[in-house]
């Protein structure tokens, strides 16, 4: 297929990679790398009709800025995906009033990150069977094989639903194994070889699975993390997804947890922790620390 | 090797018949089953010296009473295994009380389950070099494969610390993944084909892992979980994890979570739930639901 791919950031080059490998042709556009064409206006005049376009960047308003142009630049029976981090809410309201005009619109969760230009990518895809089918070579092609990693998951925004309820998952998993791994580090009898027990669980453990690979690979580079700093930032999907299920009335504590963790990890002010600190002076006497 | 189980339950039958394929001679004991020996005396009379013996009976009182009567049967040069979710406080003791006459023992943490008689065991080892090294032919048979899933992770109780934090990240992880489940099948919009979300999460993605794989063999078999309660037991090790964390200073929320939600499952009386409600029920004027 020859397609467009605005976006050609870390995921996006790889995907265009990936899918050029596949034997698909790839024009690309990003205005802030060097791209195949100049504008999105000349991506559309590059692509043969029906055209198909994927939007990888940035969730938020850069991915809503290059939908609503695009959107002005697509006609009917052309093919659009938003595949990044978008608010799931966003998307059947856009890909209704895209349907208006004739413009058939997928929302595609991606995860894999880095390792998926050579493993494949996890797709997860929102909207119609028509949509569906339009993109299966691409899909097909994007995942690590054409049966596995990728599946329609439902109707319009179910696709970035089910990634951020997999990045929630993920937030989890990841605080899970820090906090293990922070604890066998810490001072205490007895000593633990951490990165033995970490190549001892990578492989035929319970636990096993791509996240402990990768703690190996970071401790095994650098087991004091020498020059990271403690700060985890938070791309929304987490917050969406604690927010989306106590809509649900679903209580989620663990997801929610490693949500605050990022948040508390993050905090320079400690204003609680302080505010604290003064009660227990307050009431048993106790020595108030200075602020250092 | 010739050497001697005890223990032939779900885990235990899996490794005599993992160990024999490599080659090994396996006798096996165990006081509730069809097993090669009537005793743990006739064992130790079975088997060349020095002895080899792999204690794979529960945790607590059965391994206790197990590895007590091997004490006394065994003498200088032979070698014990405490293989268990033994309490990991327990193993430097008995360690320096069995080398004291001579036999020496390792604790090994082995996860796998049931799946590990096909893909190999992974083993957390603690204990002395000398053991390891007499152990070695036996690690690298049980393991996935010689030079992977088995590591000596540091001296006697290191195996079992190693394991106990395994079983706090598995908790975590658990938890994780049936929380971001729960939400997705829970009502609202949009509605997501849970069994497809996974399938896609499966290959290539973040959170791609042997749960992950776990979890959609049990919902592709049984979406709606028909006949399964919901009460979660635990073995002990999530709660010696959580100890240990507090003991060392650390804080640990998403594991100690997971296994408060595991408690939280089982208790019936909901005391706490009640006494809320009443509260409520007291400030606000609001409705006291009648018990059910």
């Amino acid at each position: 297929m020859h397609m467009g791919l605005v976006g050609l950031g870390r995921m996006g080059a790889g995907m265009a990679r990936r899918l050029r490998r596949a034997g698909h042709q790839v024009t690309g556009y990003d205005p802030s790398s060097e791209a195949s064409v100049a504008s999105l206006a000349a991506l559309v005049d590059a692509l043969p009709a029906p055209r198909h376009i994927w939007v990888m960047v940035p969730a938020g308003a850069p991915t809503r800025e290059s939908l609503d142009e695009l959107a002005r630049l697509l006609g009917s029976g052309d093919h659009l995906v938003d595949g990044g981090n978008s608010h799931y809410v966003e998307a059947a309201p856009r890909a209704a009033r895209l349907a208006e005009q004739g413009v058939d619109m997928l929302d595609v969760g991606t995860s894999g990150g880095v390792l998926g230009e050579e493993h494949g990518y996890s797709l997860m895809v929102g909207g119609s069977e028509q949509g569906v089918a339009a993109w299966r070579p691409v899909l097909e092609a994007l995942a690590p094989s054409p049966e596995k990693g990728w599946a329609h998951v439902g109707a319009s925004g179910a696709g970035h639903f089910a990634k951020m309820i997999h990045n929630g998952i993920e937030y989890g998993m990841m605080q899970a194994i820090a906090e293990g791994v922070a604890v066998m580090q810490a001072d205490g009898e007895p000593r633990v070889d951490v990165p033995a027990a970490l190549h001892a669980w990578r492989s035929g453990s319970i636990v096993s699975s791509m996240l402990l690979d990768l703690t190996e690979e970071i401790l095994g580079a650098n087991p004091a993390l020498s020059g990271v700093g403690h700060e985890v930032a938070d791309s929304g999907e987490g917050r969406w997804a604690v927010a989306a299920a106590i809509e649900r009335d679903v209580a989620a504590p663990v997801i929610t947890q490693a949500l605050l963790e990022r948040l508390r990890s993050r905090d320079e002010a400690r204003f609680a922790d302080r505010l604290l600190a003064a009660m227990r002076g307050g009431f048993g006497g106790h020595h108030v620390p200075d602020a250092s």
